[in-house]
């Protein structure tokens, strides 16, 4: 088979800036570190969103929108805050033709602005739990950007809560790391993800405890996908947040503040792409089955113009490729580097004999399929391509992740994948020693599945990696 | 009963200052001109999204996005776009911490930096028509700002196209303009629109015919709600966007550009509210029917409970109001600021009675309905209110709008509402006239109701109207 894009195993970044070109879904724009996302990668976003948008939804919390631009001053009130972020700002100094009073910020992140409105809008217990989420794009200026991983600038969802205690502050932050973020990614992206402590080196600035989504791609290295963060009263602190309890006396709330970005679709595709192009998950596929017409002949278009019909009933995001001028092999070529599920074959023969060749992208077979009842069928094995693909990301995971002892091991594993070694081993210095070696801690699990209350008591291991 | 807002006829800034405060729709950001969108507005502007982005899709564009940071230099590559938008630009001259060799703009419209894609992504008659859309934010400095109508930032989406021919891109900005945006205003938001083109003066800066959906407010002052504009090949021209055609010979596209914004949200207020609050189509009503207990007892909640579930089921939007520890006056007025279309009062006598009170917000009415079958029932119940609230704007607007042969008349009739004057008696001296009393063309229609092909030929009619 022709060579459509470099290997993963050639050079995987050039892999990866290949199949964004020839996929079209991604590539620069004009400003330092910005990007153009194209239709199909957005097409996939849309549908990423539409689960994240769900969930979000089920926690409670409820869409608004603040302002893009902030006054400067607003990011200083909280130390940290301003610390983290002072290096990657954008600032707009001139508007409507006049230099400004005050420079204003285009926003790395939306704590500031969304608690000034809290303090406003946040007066008495009734009005807790507060919960709120924006879709938007932000700006964190980037020296060595990627696109889709890492850019000037990028969109995103984040969410903001303010709660009656630390207590169920702390609950919600790990309600919306499982339940909306790993849910997501791996009921719909098929990317199983730890869920983990980041260490205090690696919190949010402004945070008191970090909470991390974190999966593994296809080269070794590691991708935070999703972060939800424990804020204290640093920001009901610094901009005034305040209630009255049921006994009269006023009160700080509790926060959490979360954000997932477009950053998925670069995980979408480092972790589920091969040598030929991107693997969709079904369920973020924009298009799930392509039907093709194969050969020309008698009744062929009006069948494969039923087929998508059918499967567009049976709720299958489904399209026909009726490009017979363009020869099949062009066409399968450039299907598989889009990523669809499931192609369907269709020519004078398939028809004559009801048998029609389906080709699975996850598995990468071509099966034959009864014509008839192919529609009915497609939806339970959509399911089976996107359980196959989480299965071979979970076993991949585990083929690149080892269990170690010693700070060398760690760094030795770190190499080829992730290695898990115990948090007691390493501390702030080990930490500091895989840093010098480009390696940092991706996150703090315990040995028993739960997640790290204290990350100095026994039993707490570190993931860590190469990361993106 | 008691007074919740100014009343329109005594103050309508201050009533429309009123609702957004009270109805809590939006406020504004801290630099000057911004605003936030509260969760309530917000939630109307997902459903106004939802009928616009269907509409979008199914005229053949697909999502995509680009960045928010101009190059300062692209904006000045097309000579009438600079000079429009230069005014309101907002300038990033300092990014990561350095002061950037080339200012970068915050996109006031995306025409520049979307066709210096274009120009890499179209090469051959095959890949036209090309049509894409973008959700975004876009900032344009305000010095007069006004919440959801003129502020500084505002969230839209834009459409851009490229076609082999002037009449196909005429064509489908002109579907746009119908297909998308009107049917959408009338329909979803259901406020009549004049279709109409704008005059030479009022046309969008790089743009050779604009035209727009203008509506009418409560206080007599038009709203530009939606444009769509032929942008000839001025921006072809611009970014040097060219495809070879089916003989081999270079040519370049015709384009449209469209848009419409959070400005809609403006009109929904204007268009319906009253002295009460909201009135919205249940269309894009976040919540459609309220189910109050209005007084405990055995069995209501579980009642008003079941009724939910049930309203649900039967796809209606509806939320139960259990809140007993408030008065049901006072909830009542709530509902009503908010603009709940449907609103159901169960307490312990109609739930023995089986008849319960059913308030209808758009004919200001309470009727009774048998509990048994209501759920069922609502959905039409639903599209009654839809179509009164059009029928009443329909006729609020033929009130307030009278046909006038003279310049003296137009000014006159403009004080109420709209005049519809013949362009011919108009012409560019008596725009110019009309601006100075404070009235613009909003847009040119024909006396036969087809739209304007040349605005210089007999039968052409110019509305005119103060605006936002
Ligand atoms: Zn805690
Ligand atoms: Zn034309």
């Amino acid at each position: 088979m022709a060579r459509v894009l470099t290997p993963q195993a050639e050079d995987f970044p050039r892999w990866y800036q290949d199949v964004l070109a020839k996929a079209q879904l991604a590539e620069n724009g004009p400003v330092r570190g910005t990007m153009v996302i194209r239709p199909w990668a957005f097409g996939i976003w849309e549908l990423v969103q539409r689960g994240l948008d769900d969930r979000i939804k089920a926690s409670g919390a409820r869409n608004a929108y603040f302002p893009l631009l902030i006054p400067e001053s607003y990011l200083r009130r909280e130390a940290d805050h301003i610390e983290g972020f002072s290096p990657e700002l954008a600032v707009v100094t001139v508007g409507g033709g006049k230099e400004l009073a005050e420079p204003a910020v285009v926003r790395p992140t939306s704590e500031t602005i969304i608690n000034a409105s809290l303090a406003r809008w946040i007066s008495s217990y009734r009005d807790l739990p507060f919960k709120i989420n924006q879709w938007a794009n932000v700006v964190r200026w980037e020296l060595r950007p990627r696109l889709l991983l890492r850019t000037s600038e990028f969109l995103w969802q984040e969410g903001h809560t303010a709660h009656a205690s630390c207590e169920e502050a702390h609950s919600f932050a790990l309600e919306i790391l499982e339940d909306t973020y790993a849910a997501t990614m791996e009921r719909d992206l098929a990317i199983p993800v730890w869920r983990g402590r980041k260490t205090d080196r690696e919190k949010f600035a402004g945070a008191v405890v970090s909470w991390s989504c974190e999966g593994l791609m296809r080269d070794g290295k590691a991708l935070q996908m999703g972060t939800s963060h424990e804020l204290g009263q640093n920001f009901a602190n610094a901009f005034d947040i305040a209630y009255t309890d049921e006994r009269g006396t006023r009160q700080r709330p509790w926060q959490t503040s979360w954000g997932a970005s477009t950053r998925l679709l670069g995980a979408v595709i480092m972790v589920h792409g091969d040598d030929q192009g991107l693997r969709l998950p079904p369920r973020v596929a924009p298009v799930q089955v392509v039907v093709l017409v194969a050969r020309e002949g008698e009744g062929v278009f009006e069948q494969a113009s039923r087929l998508v019909a059918d499967l567009t009933r049976a709720g299958v995001r489904a399209e026909l490729d009726p490009h017979t001028d363009v020869s099949v092999g062009r066409r399968i070529v450039e299907w598989e580097l889009r990523g669809v599920p499931v192609r369907v074959e269709l020519g004078p023969r398939d028809i004559a004999s009801g048998q029609v060749p389906v080709a699975l992208r996850a598995e990468a077979v071509k099966t034959t399929h009864a014509l008839d009842g192919l529609a009915q069928a497609m939806p339970a094995i959509l399911e089976t391509q996107q359980d196959e693909l989480l299965r071979q990301a979970r076993a991949f995971r585990d083929r690149l992740t080892s269990r170690v002892t010693t700070i060398g091991e760690a760094i030795e594993q770190a190499r080829v994948g992730a290695a898990r070694v115990p948090w007691a081993t390493l501390g702030l210095d080990g930490e500091r020693r895989l840093l010098e070696a480009g390696i940092s801690v991706r996150c703090l699990v315990r040995e028993d599945g739960a997640l790290v209350d204290d990350p100095e008591a026994g039993g707490v291991d570190a993931i860590v990696a190469r990361a993106y």
